[in-house]
């Protein structure tokens, strides 16, 4: 049984004390369930390993509040332990101190200590640190996008307390330089495909990489080698080498700009797009996200690396990333929250809910 | 049973005809052991599964004639196929019409048609198309060397009816650049090793390789490129990028300046050299070997590529290929040979060994 009005922190613990890794999220789905349906308030629904909830007060208004709740596989640091100002263990950045979060002010407004100008919803997730075709919340996107309507939503990763707003996109691509086999005794009877990448890859090098402002927020891009493979044995001069790119994109650009972009700084070879996914523009510059940036405090960054708030963004749902957690521990056996964040984003939330 | 009064393409055809990939030569093996033991002023030696014969005969002079046994996998190849002036099948060019030429000076020598101005040894040997840890010349030049001794040997490797002097060295290099992992989102937060590659093929692909004269043949080098791996995962700055190198060097050279050029030429990055073996110097300016190339006629041309006649070098013995398959041939589907050749082949022996 999970107690929403314990302080955020010990609420943390709690809920990293249950395991669940993509995959296996039932047992803590069960918990949200049963705590948010204690709340008369809330309209709470179970779909699959999706938990919803949401206010019905008139506001004109509504603000989602979204949370994934598994976490990668646990490395020997569940339970969940506590040093000074730090709470460690798997989920405690990446993000159940943002689900717990996402359970105080739940809590608050369920039990009426705190009235909202705007109108809520909680979406808990399952499977978002596995492949995107399990995602619950793209899921729930596909399958009832209208549970995810809002005027904002705010997807409490962790971002360290800044407002993050939209995402990059990201697309990847697979050159192929091609070659002439032979034997590498008579190496002048071939071309060597490796050899040939040399002006791919000081292309890449060469390349200059965009900054650009996108609704108030500076976002810089890049297009990077991640992967090289050629050779066939250690005798024969190789007749193809392979450079997969990938290329993170500003909001500003669609798919296909990227796409277009790509080809262009990569078109002397043959070249195909492998995959991608659109970027997510912040937002940031309508009146109810800019109240949610007033009352956090800060500067508001742009999000670097794609994550769900491009999910809300396909929807037409200006959406940013805010949470307690470090991005820089998420996936780490290292892994922990620091503790006076939790209450921190807790207060922003109330601040900018409270207010109006 | 082998009938060694056959003509050589015949004999060829019974040769190829008994499978003997690799590991598998004992049935061959035994059939030329038995075929040779008719003959009563050859003295044969069985050992493992190479097969020694040697004429005693007091010329002063010996030669060698070596061949390998051994031939790559089937390729639904067998049995051979004639067709018209070619002789299709496994092994037909690598190299059993080699041993099949072998096999019929034996028969000239035993049975008294050629009286040799030289003494003759025989060496058939296994697993030469595999690990060089196997191959049956390199136990007995490591086991027995002096059942090797001769004054030249004459490895009848496929050379399409040329004599190819000596052979070039070989040596492999690890050239790895290193850089600094970051996710690809903020790649500016790292240093991608793969593009930090680009010199390294950029200096490859400019290298000029050599052309030197060696005892009167003329050798080409060639540093290649024959392998390149970097890459963590799609979403990763990678923070290595390794290129394999193999350079074959001419027989004025020394693995150890051979190994003193190669970090001369990409000595800007870390590399570690894997592996090496000596070139031969041809030899051909002494008496017996240009006696041999006048009886075949024709211009000797350098050996590209490593081959047993390194051995013999190793051993002091002057060493060429010469051999009636053809070497862009060896270990294709498609095998075959010219059947002129074994006959020409076996005539330029005759010439050779019937003169003087």
């Amino acid at each position: 049984m999970l107690d929403l009005s314990l302080p955020g922190d010990a609420l943390t613990a709690e809920l990293v004390d249950v395991p669940s890794v993509s995959g296996d999220e039932a047992r803590l789905a069960d918990l949200v369930e049963t705590a948010l349906r204690r709340y008369p308030t809330l309209n709470v629904e179970r779909d699959g390993n999706v938990v919803l909830a949401r206010t019905s007060l008139d506001r004109g208004q509504r603000v989602a509040l979204a949370g994934h709740l598994d976490t990668v596989p646990i490395a020997a640091n569940v339970p969940s332990r506590r040093d000074g100002d730090r709470l460690h263990g798997c989920g405690t950045s990446d993000m159940k101190s943002g689900v717990a979060v996402q359970l105080r002010v739940a809590h608050l407004v369920g039990s009426g200590a705190l009235d909202p100008r705007v109108d809520l919803s909680w979406v808990f997730y399952d499977c978002e640190e596995v492949e995107a075709a399990r995602n619950g919340l793209g899921r729930i996107a596909r399958t009832r996008p209208s549970a995810l309507a809002a005027d904002l939503a705010i997807v409490l990763e962790g971002t360290s307390g800044l407002v993050e707003g939209g995402c990059q996109g990201t697309l990847r691509a697979v050159v192929t330089v091609r070659g002439e086999r032979a034997h590498s005794a008579r190496s002048w009877l071939g071309a060597n495909a490796i050899h040939a990448a040399a002006p791919v890859l000081a292309r890449l090098a060469a390349y200059e990489p965009r900054t650009v402002d996108v609704d108030g927020l500076t976002y810089r891009e890049g297009l990077n080698a991640v992967g090289i493979a050629g050779g066939v044995a250690g005798n024969i001069v190789p007749d193809e080498c392979t450079v997969s790119v990938n290329f993170r994109f500003a909001p500003d650009r669609s798919e296909a700009d990227a796409a277009a972009h790509v080809r262009e700084v990569l078109g002397d070879w043959s070249m195909e797009i492998t995959d991608s996914a659109p970027a997510a523009r912040p937002g940031l510059d309508a009146p109810l996200p800019q109240a949610f940036a007033a009352a956090v405090g800060g500067t508001p960054q742009p999000k670097y690396g794609w994550t769900d708030v491009a999910r809300f963004a396909q929807l037409g749902i200006p959406a940013l990333n805010f949470g307690p957690g470090d991005p820089n521990l998420a996936h780490k056996p290292e892994e922990y929250v620091e503790v006076a964040r939790i209450a921190e984003a807790e207060a922003a939330l109330v601040r900018f809910l409270g207010g109006g």
